[in-house]
């Protein structure tokens, strides 16, 4: 509805039922919210309490949630005072489910998640997708997602949907990936491809009609680090921050209060390609001195003298016993010194990040995570040098939280946060 | 109101008339933006048209906006059609008007805008504010603010309220100004040193009682790039866009959909301490290698071999007499090698710009717009080269279209903009 209605008499016939639904779509967003951002269950009457809504109508709305399967009644707690005892309420586990995809240059994955954050299903293959063929892998992801369906339908689960994830730049409008240079992907539509079509109907085989526009399952695509970064929200992180995945390729997203900023067409956060030194090495987009020649996997490992398939345990074992120590200079050769220029260099991209963006944290995932230890000092110490604010803001640097192969719980996050916001299209 | 209510009978009776309210706000919004962006005059039924509401609604909220002085009635023109000439309405001029203050490096600036956008008064001093005293400075403007009120007031209009740039951090949440660089000022509160309490009561002298929350006239503060490309929108600019104003110092905006994107403190946007080259020459933020050693005004003019106050004009016609051509190489000096080395450093920041934000257009103020015709070329060529999403996108690099002192447009508007915006706070 983008028009408004008044009150006069005129009116108010016509609009009488839709404004008394809007009233109870908001009002159902309002409960379910109340419900899954409360640390501890709450009983309806908490709950009222927390919306300033009535018991009465708090109490049909908690019903229609019950009976969604969004929300469970945990066993009655003896109440405090007399009288009968409240009912905890809390996300329902196990019942609507999420569903993380991603095609990474070295793993295939599939995540399943709930609502109460668990993860009820998943299946990860390792490989490498480097210059592989679009068609045959992402074939090959659809199949082990309808193995990982299959088995949560057979539970009794719904899944409300899947968002996939890819290194690349994905058309946030149309989901098309126009490119991802390290699968060797270009300039096409990813979702046809995963063959899930059957994902398409109610996976419960429950075809009831639908006249309140109960959300199809649908599969939507997203750049691998803007789910990444949404993945951190399940934990400790300010409400805005700046997240940056390191792999071989190094990508990026801005949150600003808990939302992904998308710019145009969510091709936001290319930290990969920032101008380290133009006198540096050529980069494989064609430009010179780019970050990924410094700090991503595959430049720290060459530089490192390790094996390009090298592990990142590896790596950290070498820095380890790297004998040169943390005073390794800049033209010194070995681990230390890869992992001191890696540092230098995504503490001037970063800057730049944090210079033009204007947020103040950043949160570092991927390979960074394992190797914060060894990049935090040079980061720090090239931020504090080069952002203009740095003198007025905090500029907190850390780790990422959310884990292994976190775009697959942030697809799967993302799907079950666009079930809460619209919980009305669940009852 | 944060908190929605049901339409249950027991919430009924109270929020009614706050519903009502609501309602009545909203649907002073709708017909107001209707009026004021519409590209020819329109009719009560017109609007009516236009909204989805009745002409009975229509009628009574546009007779409200009249007596509010926010909308004027044209003379009436006969109707195509048999029946009474509709009167065509327009946004009111000379009635509420919208005030933009700057201090600049090299001036101090008034001026004053209806809601037609027509400019009903201004004043702007020219001089060197260079390490100035900043109170001295602001009380100066203010006065010259005072004066400049007082004419407008005595020519029946209200002043609605300001927006004071300038050239530096200012905190987007408290409007305190962290630092300045280039004015040599820092950690201060600027509306107090304006000395314009007098603004903050009714300038007409009607000091009526205020239910319904009519806005106290307030002075807000922001970054001058951040209100130079809000003026952009009145002009041919597309939605989204990247705003970058070249001057001693060089900063820039983020705008997206019609709105500034202000990351968490509105210090956004300082493309100006990008690093270009970490062995370019020292910076004033004490940096290396950063845009405005290259780009910035008083590094051209020194690359170029002219005084350090030289105009543009000067600029302009070095240039033209340069006999080395557009063959200069990097090397080489002079007016147009000095340019295709600012047009390159412009061009390798603004790559960083738009990878990070995900912005394709990117529009060039202050000293850029008269300098586009010998930067366009290296520019454009350095974004094709460097920015990731080219091949897919259509990257746009313009002039700026506001004019001289675009900040004090961009705040003037700024007011008005949110004068329509509660339109209601006026009726």
């Amino acid at each position: 509805m983008t028009v408004e209605q008044t009150t006069t008499r005129a009116d108010r016939a016509a609009p009488a039922a839709a404004r008394q639904h809007t009233l109870r779509e908001r009002n159902l967003q309002l409960v379910a919210r109340a419900i899954f951002d409360a640390p501890v269950p709450l009983s309806r009457a908490d709950v009222a309490g927390a919306t300033g809504l009535t018991r009465a109508t708090v109490s049909t709305l908690v019903d229609a949630l019950v009976a969604a399967r969004l929300v469970a009644e945990l066993p009655p707690v003896a109440a405090q005072r007399a009288g009968r005892p409240g009912v905890p309420l809390a996300p329902a586990g196990r019942s609507v489910v999420g569903l993380g995809l991603e095609v990474n240059v070295d793993y295939l994955g599939v995540r399943v998640m709930d609502l109460t954050g668990a993860v009820v299903a998943q299946s990860v293959l390792e490989g490498s997708f480097h210059d592989s063929d679009p068609s045959e892998v992402l074939g090959r992801l659809g199949a082990i997602a309808r193995d990982v369906v299959s088995g949560v339908v057979a539970d009794g689960m719904v899944v409300a949907g899947a968002h996939l994830a890819l290194p690349g730049l994905v058309d946030a409008r149309t989901g098309r990936l126009e490119v991802a240079p390290n699968l060797g992907w270009s300039s096409l539509d990813p979702v046809p491809l995963l063959g899930l079509d059957a994902l398409g109907r109610d996976p419960l085989g429950t075809d009831r009609p639908d006249p309140g526009g109960r959300p199809q399952v649908t599969v939507e695509v997203a750049n691998e680090a803007k789910l990444a970064a949404l993945a951190e929200l399940a934990g400790d992180v300010p409400p805005s921050f700046l997240y940056v995945s390191g792999d071989v390729g190094i990508g990026a997203a801005i949150v600003v209060d808990r939302r992904l900023f998308l710019g145009e067409r969510g091709w936001t956060g290319e930290i990969g390609h920032v101008v380290v030194d133009p006198a540096g090495p050529r980069c494989s987009c064609g430009a010179y001195g780019c970050l990924e020649q410094y700090a991503g996997k595959e430049a720290v490992l060459r530089a490192a003298g390790l094996a390009m398939d090298a592990s990142v345990a590896a790596l950290l074992d070498a820095l380890r016993l790297d004998a040169v120590g943390t005073d390794a200079g800049a033209d010194a050769d070995g681990p230390r010194a890869a992992i001191r220029r890696a540092g230098r260099a995504l503490g001037s991209a970063l800057a730049d990040f944090v210079n033009l963006v204007g947020v103040d944290t950043v949160v570092l995932g991927g390979l960074f995570t394992d190797l914060l230890p060894w990049l935090r000092d040079d980061v720090v110490a090239v931020l504090s040098e080069r952002v203009l604010a740095a003198p007025f803001a905090e500029l907190d640097v850390r780790g990422a939280g959310a884990g292994d192969h976190a775009a697959l719980s942030g697809g799967a996050r993302e799907v079950l946060r666009e079930v809460l916001a619209h919980p009305a299209a669940w009852v």
